[in-house]
C-alpha cells in the first residue's frame, strides 16, 4: 500500500470530566481511569489512520506525577506518530484543566501502540505517516528507539541488536573504531 | 519503622466478567479496560502492604498479545514484590478463562508502582518487604533493575549510572578489567 | 464586569465512542445519551467562558433525523454565542463518523444556556462574548431570537413583545406604517 | 389502520434516585441524565402505544428551573398525547421528592416525539389516540401547535402556513375580515 | 409514635429497560441486576412509609423462573407491608414486558424489610401501618409468620416460640390438647 | 454423567471496592449492590463446576447486620456445595475490609442456586460434588435440608413432607415412636 497519510490527519481531542465514580479516597483521579480514556482516545487516532478496526498493541511505561482532582476537566489528545506495516505507535497529550481557578497544566505524555485488523483479526497494512512540523518529525525519529524498547521488553529483540537503543546505555556506541 | 510483611500478606485476586461495554468491535476485551481493573487490584495489594492510602505512581510498559473474548471470566492477581522507602512495585498477573471451553490461559504480567501518601498527600514510608518463595525472590531481585529503567524513562536518572540495567545492554559491562 | 472574551476561547472538543449500552433495539445511538452529552460539552464551554460553576438553563429543541450507528465516533463541539448577565448561549455541533467506512456526517447543531453561579447557587455576570468570524457574528445576532423564543415558551414574555421574533411571522411586521 | 388506543394505555411511570455520579459540583442533578431519562420513560410510552420499535424524532424546548438535589427521588410520568401517522407526541411530567424533608415539586414538563419504525427502520403507522379527561383533551388539541412550531424550527415548514400557531402571535389573525 | 399510614401512601412505580450490560450469554437479566433494581424500589418504599433514611435489613428468598429477555421493559412495583417499630417489610412485584409482542408477564414476587435510622445510624420508630385492601390485609398478616422465619433463619428465634410458622409444619399444632 | 468434581474445583474469589456510586446517604454499601456482586460471583462458581452456562435459579433470604463502608475493600469468596442432577447451591462468603484501620470483618453468608443449560435454555446435568474438608462436608449435608426450605417457600413441596426440615421445628420429631 503506497497511501501516505500525515500526523495530523490523526489527530483526536477527547474532553472528560472528572467525576466521583473515577476518583480515590484523596478525590483524585484514579490512575486505571485515565489510562482507559488514553487507549479510547489513541484508537480512534489508530482508527483514522488506518480505516480500520484496532486492537491494542501495547502501552508504553506511563509516569503519574501529577494529581488530577474531582470536578477537574481532562483534554486528551491523540496523534499517530509513526507507522510500521499494520502496527501505528500513537502519542497521547493529557491536559487537566480547573477551571474555576483558570489553571490548565500538562499532566500526562504517553505512547500507545494499535495494530489494524480486517474483520477475522488478521493485521492488515496500513498508510504510511507523513510527519510535517518540527514536533511530528521529532516524534517520527524517537519511534524507531521506543519501537526497540518494546521489542526488548517483550523479549522479541535481543538488546545488542538495539542499534538506536544502545547508543543512551553507551556515550562512545556507534563512533568509529567502536562499532562491533 | 523497622516493620517487614510477606509478599504473601499483600495477595489480592480479582474476578471480572467481560461485558458487552468492555469491549471493541471486534468482541474482545478493550486494554484500557484491563488497565483500569490492574490499577484497581494492583492498589489494593499496595494498600494491604501499607495499611495507608495509596496512588498510583507508574505502569509499566504493557504488551496486549492474547485476545479475551466477550463473556470470559478474568482473573487477576497482584502482589507486592519490593518497597523503597514510600514506594512499592507490584505485580500482576491475568488470567482468561473460557468455562464453557475449559481454557485458562495467562494472558498479561504487569508492574505498577505506587506511593504510600497520608491523609494530606504527603508520602510516608512502608513496611520492607520480605521475598519467600523462589519467584517472589526472584521478582524483588529485578525490582531494582525495573527501578532503574523506570527511573531513565522518567529522565530521573543517567542512563550510564543504571549500574544494574546496564549489564543487559553490554554483555562485558561489569567484568573485570572492562569497568570505567 | 467589563472582561470580554472571544468565542474561540471557550470552544471545546469532545469525542465518544457509541458502546452497546446506549444503543436502542435498531442498535443506534439513543436520542437521551446523545442529549446527555451535549450537556457536558456546552456546559464545560461555559465554565470556560465564565470561569465559574454553571448549571443548565434550558435545551432547545433538538431534532433527531440522522440515526448513529454502534461503534461510531461521535463527535461534540460547543462555543459560546453570547452572555446575557449571568447567562450564556451555547451552539453545539455533532458529527458522526464511521471510520472504516470513511464516512463523516454532521447530525445535529443545538442550543443549550447556562446560568453561572457563585458556591451558593446565586447567578453571578460573566464576561461579555465577543463573535470575531462570519459565523460566529451570524450566531450572535440570532441568540437574541432564539431568547425570545424560550422566554416565550417559558410563558415569561408576551408573543407581541417579541420583536424580532415576530418578524418570522409577520412578513410585513416591522415595515414602516406597519409598526404598533 | 383504524386501531385507537386511549392515552391512559401508554402510561409510564419511572422513578430513579440521584446518585453521586448524576451531579454537579453543587451536588445537583445534571441536565443532562434528567433528558437521558426522559427520552427513556417517553420512549417506553410510545412503545405501549405503538406495540413497536421506536425512535426519538425530537424533544422540545427544555427549561431547567428547579435544582434537583444529590439524593432526591426523581419521579417521571409519560404518556402519548396524540399521533401523527407513524409519529407520536409524548409529555413528560417530572417530580423531585426529597422524602426525610417529606417534600415534592413539579419541577419539569416536557415534550418529545417519537417515529414507530419496522425492523428495517421504515416509518409505520401506528394507532390513533383517544384523549378521555380534560387534561388529555387539552394536550391533543395542543399537539397540533406544537407540531407546527417543531416543523417551522426544523425549517420543514414555512411559518405563514403555521395557521394555530399564528394565532398567538398576532392576536387578530383568523378573525373574519382579517384572514388572508 | 402514634402516627398512621396506609400501605398506598408507600407505593412505588419503577421502571427500567434491559440493556445489554445486564444481561448473560443467553441475552437473559442476570438475576443480580433484579436484585439490585428490587432493593432501590424496596428502599423507595420504606423512605416514604417512614419519611427516613432507611438500611436494608434483610431480603428474603427469591425464586427466579421466567427468564427476562434483553429489550424488555421491567415493571417493579413496591409497598410496605407491616412496620415492627423500627423496621418495614416491603413487597415488591415485578413485571416483565415484551411490548413488540404485546406480552406482559408477572415474574416475580419478593419481600426485603428495611430499618429507619437517624443521621448516626441509630433505628428510629415509624408510623404503623394500615392495611386497607383485601389483598393489604393478608400480606400485613403474612408479616409476622415470614419475620418469624427470618428471625430462625437468622438464628435470632428458637424454632419452637414461631407460633404462628410451627402451624405450617405441624398442622395439628395449637388445636386443643395438642398446646406444649 | 458419572464425573465428580470436588468443591474446590469450584472456588472463585472477588475483590471490589465500595465506590461513591454504591452508597446510600449513610455512606454505606446499598444492599442491592452487594446482591449483584455475589450473583456474578456465585454463578462463576457454577460455571466452573458445570463447565456450562448457568442461570440464576434462588437466592435464599440474606441478612445485612453489618454496614460496609465507603472505601472498603470487599472480598467475595464462592464455592458450589452440591449438585442435584442440573442444579448446583453455591456458598458464598462475604468480607469487609477497613485497610488504613487493619480492619477485616466477615459481613455475609449466602446461598444461591443455579441450574446448567445448554444453549437453547434447557435443564442439562452436571457433575457430583465430592465435599473433602470438615466444613465442605458439614455444607453438603445441610444443602438438603435448604433445598427443603426452597421447595416449601416456592409451594413446590408440602411441608409435612420435609422430613430433614421438619427436625428443625419438632425436636422429637423422627425419634422412636414418634414417626407418623
Amino acid at each position: 500500500m503506497t497511501k501516505q497519510k500525515t500526523a495530523k490527519q490523526s489527530e483526536v481531542v477527547m474532553t472528560e470530566m472528572v467525576l466521583p465514580n473515577d476518583t480515590n479516597t484523596l478525590n483524585n483521579l484514579m490512575g486505571g481511569k485515565l489510562m482507559h480514556w488514553m487507549d479510547i482516545v489513541a484508537a480512534i487516532a489508530a482508527q483514522k489512520h488506518s480505516n480500520r478496526i484496532v486492537v491494542t498493541a501495547s502501552a508504553d511505561s506511563i509516569s503519574f506525577k501529577h494529581p488530577i482532582a474531582l470536578g477537574n476537566v481532562v483534554t486528551l489528545k491523540a496523534q499517530v506518530t509513526r507507522s510500521f506495516n499494520s502496527s501505528m505507535e500513537v502519542f497521547i497529550e493529557v491536559w487537566a484543566e480547573d477551571i474555576p481557578a483558570n489553571k490548565k497544566t500538562q499532566t500526562h505524555r504517553a505512547f500507545f501502540t494499535f495494530v489494524a485488523v480486517d474483520q477475522n483479526g488478521r493485521p492488515i497494512e496500513v498508510p504510511e505517516l507523513v510527519p510535517e512540523t518540527e514536533q511530528e518529525k521529532e516524534l517520527y525519529e524517537g519511534a524507531l528507539r521506543r519501537r526497540q524498547l518494546r521489542l526488548i521488553l517483550g523479549k522479541r529483540m535481543d538488546p545488542k541488536d538495539a542499534v538506536e537503543l544502545r547508543a543512551i546505555f553507551e556515550p562512545d556506541f556507534g563512533k568509529e573504531g567502536n562499532r562491533e
